[in-house]
């Protein structure tokens, strides 16, 4: 180990993403500001991932106040907190081990949560059932995800397995996909069409792969990520089918399930929509669906819970993921995950505060993103399709040739160039269409709106300032 | 994936252990209590592995009165909880980014945690320095060792790396090395000798793998799992010689370190001694330690945290350690890290009776290790060494030569079948030395004290009852 030449090659091989790179720029000037070396702003901000409390956004009251009593039990005697909160906590402190949130837990997560989701998932599609068999509960999403790709991997000496991925995807996916030793093959969303799916290109990009590589599963993010595009039912229908025929597992990110906003756009789950249709389909395609307790607007990202349904899986490989023993989840995010899913009902005096935080933030996030849409594109040379759901805008740059040209001289990618400039300039931190898996020259930026609206009017009116006066020195 | 035989090799071949095929059946049993299935016990008792509040021992007050504040901020108005315990929260809030457990933090940790670290651990040492640079934060000692042996793993066409392990080792270690792709070569432990390491046994076991395999790293745990042995100043020192001279990554498992018992024991970390050590070995030895928030006297597994600290390490293999995303420990897990590194001090209102809760926890384990080592030592046909730290007894069985036959021709270890027969007939669940690595036609059982004496009781006295029938029964 006493060099990196004897390390193991697939980690070898990790590269530091663009993300990291800006990220760590971003670190380094909030440490010049905090030193007091002079900058034309008084903070970095930082909105090129979702990490919403980070932001100022606030946590929903009712799951810490349960959360609080869940982790110093005392509390439960605390006439300060309301009934329903302390009942609560008391079914939940029964369903850990010695009722404590310091046991262990059994790995695929504590049976009490696991029953929680199935029955939240069964409301939510009106009524399909579920089994807490085919829950996984993990320390978030990622690595859920994590978990499977590496399943899909095959040995060295096997032709190279591959995820059908779409461009743009999630700019963590890449490096999930690559560290695995998957291949990720690319197919294109369309952007003039608000970034849907296109059957066609779904094809090509098969197409294209197979011989070289053994695509043995398509990933899909609804709502998308970074597209904020909402899928309908006749969209997810198609994909389904591609998937029957061509027998891939379907990776479908559900994870912005609660933040769908676009006019007359509703959230289905392909667990719902595959299982209206024939028993051809309904039977054998096999789903994976990932939810997260830090991707909604619990946006609890710091207590690291998350869950995976499995649809149709062979029994045998469900063994294996549980088999698998990295990704135990803190009983903490266990319990929390049960809070966001079964919030307060009507009648309980918890319930009209929630719904009032609840319904702000997604007003919130709805407004924050409708507003960002509008501003992006009266900026010349910059055009924004609307979210419908989800956390980001994905505005694309049209770019001088001038600054692209200069990219390439200096060895990086023209949209980094362009965030790692409006980073030192005005210290904003946006995510590069790049590390989105962007390589079709065209150029994008992501820019998480789950954030107090003031911090969103700080970003748009650096974001013009920089924008506007980078292209004066590129007339 | 419609089939095991197209998951990843390398995953496919986990193995169940004899520890999972245990605890299975002693949820079944425990299941079957519940229904009213007659069984001659009330209640099933899994004492195979470590999980205290499980077991029914208390959290500390002081830590969870603190994280139930940082959970829930409006606790720091809460004037029923001591003017401490909300300064130390308010302090902790502050370190969290926008000052909620629910922001992401930098992936290796929350600074101002591991500034506690570095500080607890050079007050450990007498002294001795130690950096934020080289910890590593991460969701308990076991995913930290997971990313250091798949560093150690090697591509398919190379000689296949190996970790100098001892035997026994924790129940968990064979199978984390293995689903890395790297082997395990055993040192055995001098069982007469309360379980000493040997010098001559490392060097033979050295010289075995040579050739075959390309041993890169020594494994140790120091207090002993399962052993109960402590090191001594001069052990240590012929183990960091031989790892220098052998150019071996000594990764060193110091997760008991709080719980050493035995008459004159005192636990020196590796880091210490290493430090004292001239400039060729202090200078070059590369180490790394683990430390649990789970395995000391907290117990806190459910939170999951722990972290490790690289000395002499190559900076590129910590830049690598720290861009692989697989580790996010959640918040309220590392806030508990701090406040078990970092109790309260003589003068504050916690420390009274933090004090009396930590001293009983500790007085608690070190009479149940030495009321269960006279006990085990008295039964026939079981010898037993006298745990000096940590929270396991690892007694030997001297099995009748008919029950190993049974064994055999059932095609399972005696030991696991003693461990089975004990569960069902009396509902005591203990772990099976052959999951510890034990291969040496010695049988030994796992037992863990870390529990409410009333428990070990019981357990011991269902131990006996089964242990005498059993040989009446093989007379």
């Amino acid at each position: 180990m006493s060099s990196l030449q004897h390390v193991n090659p697939t980690v070898r091989g990790i590269r530091v993403s663009p993300q990291s790179v800006l990220q760590s720029l971003a670190v380094r000037i909030s440490q010049e500001v905090t030193q007091g070396v002079p900058k034309p702003f008084k903070q970095v901000i930082d909105v090129s991932s979702g990490d919403p409390h980070k932001s100022g956004l606030k946590p929903m009251s009712f799951l810490r106040q349960v959360l609080a009593v869940c982790v110093y039990p005392e509390l439960l005697n605390n006439e300060g907190l309301s009934l329903d909160v302390r009942l609560r906590a008391q079914r939940l402190l029964e369903a850990c081990d010695g009722g404590s949130v310091g046991s262990y837990g059994q790995s695929s997560g504590v049976p009490h949560v696991k029953q929680s989701i199935v029955e939240f998932i069964s409301r939510r599609d009106a009524g399909v059932s579920s089994n807490t068999e085919h829950i996984f509960i993990s320390p978030g999403s990622q690595v859920a995800l994590r978990i499977i790709v590496i399943l899909l991997a095959r040995g060295e000496e096997e032709t190279q397995s591959a995820v059908l991925t779409p461009m743009p995807c999630p700019h963590t996916l890449p490096m999930l996909v690559e560290e695995a030793g998957v291949k990720l093959v690319p197919y294109h969303l369309i952007e003039e069409q608000g970034w849907a799916v296109d059957l066609d290109e779904l094809h090509r990009a098969l197409k294209a792969a197979r011989g070289r590589y053994e695509p043995r599963a398509m990933y899909i993010s609804n709502p998308g990520n970074p597209t904020g595009h909402v899928q309908d039912r006749k969209s997810i229908e198609e994909v389904i089918q591609f998937a029957a025929a061509e027998r891939l597992l379907l990776l479908v990110d559900e994870v912005y399930q609660d933040s769908v906003y676009g006019p007359d756009k509703e959230f289905i789950s392909y667990k719902k929509v595959l299982s209206e249709m024939n028993s051809e389909y309904s039977e054998t395609v096999e789903l994976i669906s990932f939810h997260s307790l830090s991707s909604t607007c619990m946006g609890e990202c710091g207590l690291r819970a998350g869950y995976m349904e499995m649809v149709n899986m062979d029994p045998e490989v469900k063994h294996t993921v549980y088999n698998m023993r990295s990704a135990h989840a803190p009983v903490t995010g266990q319990l929390a995950l049960e809070l966001m899913i079964n919030p307060p009902t009507p009648g309980e005096p918890s319930y009209d505060k929630y719904t009032q935080e609840i319904l702000l933030i997604q007003a919130t996030l709805s407004q924050n993103a409708r507003r960002a849409w509008q501003f992006l594109n009266d900026l010349p040379w910059m055009s924004c399709q609307p979210a419908m759901g989800g956390i980001y805008l994905y505005p694309r740059l049209h770019l001088p040739s001038e600054l692209i040209e200069q990219a390439k001289m200096l060895g990086m990618e023209a949209d980094v160039l362009y965030c790692q400039k409006l980073l030192e300039e005005e210290g904003v931190c946006l995510g590069a269409g790049s590390e989105n898996g962007q390589d079709d020259q065209r150029y994008h930026v992501r820019l998480c709106v789950l954030a107090p609206p003031a911090t969103v009017e700080e970003v748009l009116a650096r974001l013009r300032t920089f924008h506007l006066r980078l292209l004066d020195r590129f007339p």
